[in-house]
């Protein structure tokens, strides 16, 4: 598995071996998903994403990551309602956003805003279980409303305010766009935002229990993981995914540029990932919703593309487990849908933030300071050199 | 050295040992720092910190940390040049400090101000290392003016504008009092700073090190560490030692309080440390200048609280290798130069930067995105119940 194993001699002289960028290291154990990356299983809380993605709502799955169990009918309706009841922002917070560059990159804004979120919380010293779990449903109720906000401040256009007769991912749309979706756009987007959930220990959910583990607030991990999600090596792939499409153009120059890249050692954006050597599930789910994107609006090229990318990539790489990822088709999903592209990557945290708040609240309940080791292969006990005589 | 491990099954049933909160696991190679902590050495690439803390100034330590090599006078001179041409920050980011709720936490709104400064970076999301050393320069020089504004901003009185004929250290303390400090103050602020610059993996700069790893952005990286920062576990600690001083009152009730808390088995703040199992060679100068500082100030009481709380702690429990930390002598280093409780946390912030940018830089040269592994313990394969059957 962990194929990046270095040895080096440490402080003392010892040979210790290492891996690069922890891979396989276990950083803890987490009740919260569980990922099988060789025969492509991912599992939230035990239950495969595939029955999720089927039968649950993107409320239910939050109230499940949250609560370590599905909701009875009342419970659900509550759940939704206390979501619902967040919704609202502070007048303080959208000022904020309104106060902040247009022009600047849409995580940036996220991250700053969630971070000024915690001066509003009176609270935000207090990290009790029941603090966080309403810290947390605050949250994952108002990243939706700041992600529009931010979208709609980036591109001139006055704030929507969020409607309560619409479910989470309806409202959403509803708030980006300035009008109701469809009811299958909704659908689409509560499978995805079910799909984006959870991920073990990601980057950036990493991130948000490192930050916690010194006792710290919700806010402060919460914004840390938004600012790890934006990387193009996490989070930020599915933007670049639909750059990719759109450098290579059409169809009959998809061979060439994959072959290219192939033959210049250069990343295919959307395939490989550190856990998962066999086909994503999540991809597997979302390239079902592509083709049918792709066959309503009758635009089929930027599906196609993607499907010949796929087959190229399977033929030439596949042998050595690099498939596509969640990010792959959720690229020309989103596209699909109309929605910009600067948004995908915000799309994502407003999904994650789920899995975020669910690994705080775990962290906190076993807590240890995540405090890893350096090894210094350098000389020591340098003389300082007087700067005279340098 | 790392007494945490535990043996848990991973997912197909093989058994493997963890540590908690990857204790005594080596992330990653630095160059940056290196510690001793069975000798108690610290050494900024290869000098001891005792050398620095002696010879050099805090510019000078940033340079060196920086650019890998101690300056020659004029680079020095220019370099120090840099840092003072980038004391001003934006008038908009005053702005947003001026916008904020005057009674927030200062931790919550230097993280949110650092990250806000991200928008004001036209070129934010380019990552050259030449780019990423003018942020770091940027960003070093202007943490204390943002420190400062927000302690005024929290206190109703107007900001001071930095002043161009004062070191780093110096002019930190002209901003935040509105007065230039005694050159003795300077000085021990200056040491405070080189003293705090650096210290390996600790769970900030670790923070900005997986932050930066998915290609993220520096600012995204640094608001991140403030936030790790923040916690009662780490930076947090030198503003809870001065809470468990007050608390304390009286150098009589040392005793029965210390002895207190060890037979409850609750911590004493700033006593033990991840890595130091003796005496951390930071605390052993600081207390030397909270000493000096008592007798010059006359009010001998703390440092005396000091002294007594580590000799019974070292009788207690010293052969356990707990022993002060680098939060236990800042503590009173800093109240008795008159500042606020509430500025030792981001004080610790105004030297780390030096470090955390050092890091961002150095993880950028050799990046591997870090994503370690989590073992999930529960059952599998849990069937999705439908909602009218739970």
């Amino acid at each position: 598995m962990a194929d990046k194993v270095r040895e080096i001699f440490d402080e003392s002289g010892q040979a210790i071996e290492f891996r690069e960028g922890l891979e396989g290291v276990v950083a803890a154990l987490s009740m919260i998903s569980s990922i099988d990356g060789e025969k492509g299983i991912l599992l939230y809380r035990g239950i495969p994403i595939e029955e999720l993605a089927a039968h649950s709502t993107f409320e239910e799955t939050t109230y499940f990551l949250l609560n370590s169990r599905l909701p009875k009918q009342q419970e659900l309706r509550d759940f939704e309602q206390q979501l619902k009841s967040h919704r609202q922002v502070p007048a303080a917070v959208l000022d904020l956003i309104r106060s902040f560059p247009a022009n600047a990159n849409a995580m940036d804004l996220l991250r700053t805003t969630v971070s000024g979120l915690g001066l509003y919380d009176p609270d935000s010293q207090t990290n009790t279980v029941e603090k966080n779990i309403e810290r947390a449903i605050n949250l994952i109720a108002s990243f939706p409303t700041i992600v529009a906000a931010i979208q709609r401040r980036r591109s001139g256009k006055e704030f929507v305010a969020p409607q309560q007769d619409l479910s989470h991912a309806a409202n959403f749309l509803y708030m980006v766009n300035g009008e109701a979706p469809s009811e299958y756009a909704a659908k689409v987007l509560d499978v995805a935002l079910i799909l984006h959930a959870d991920h073990g220990f990601n980057a950036s959910t990493f991130t948000a229990r490192v930050v916690i583990s010194s006792l710290s607030d919700m806010y402060s991990a919460i914004s840390a993981a938004v600012g790890s999600l934006k990387g193009p090596l996490h989070g930020g792939a599915n933007s670049e995914v639909m750059s990719t499409l759109q450098e290579i153009g059409s169809l009959d120059k998809v061979e060439e540029y994959v072959m290219n890249r192939l033959a210049t050692k250069q990343k295919v954006m959307g395939f490989g990932h550190r856990v998962y050597h066999t086909y994503d599930p999540r991809a597997r789910i979302l390239s079902q919703f592509s083709q049918k994107l792709a066959q309503q609006t009758g635009n089929t090229k930027w599906y196609e593309m993607s499907r010949k990318i796929e087959e190229i990539m399977r033929r030439e790489v596949g042998s050595k487990g690099i498939y596509p990822n969640v990010d792959f088709y959720s690229a020309t999903v989103y596209y699909y849908m109309g929605l910009d592209q600067d948004l995908f990557t915000p799309i994502f945290a407003v999904s994650r933030i789920s899995g975020w708040t669910a690994h705080v609240i775990e962290q906190l309940q076993n807590n240890r300071l995540f405090r890893p080791r350096a090894i210094y292969p350098g000389p020591k006990n340098v003389p300082y050199v007087p700067i005279n005589d340098r």
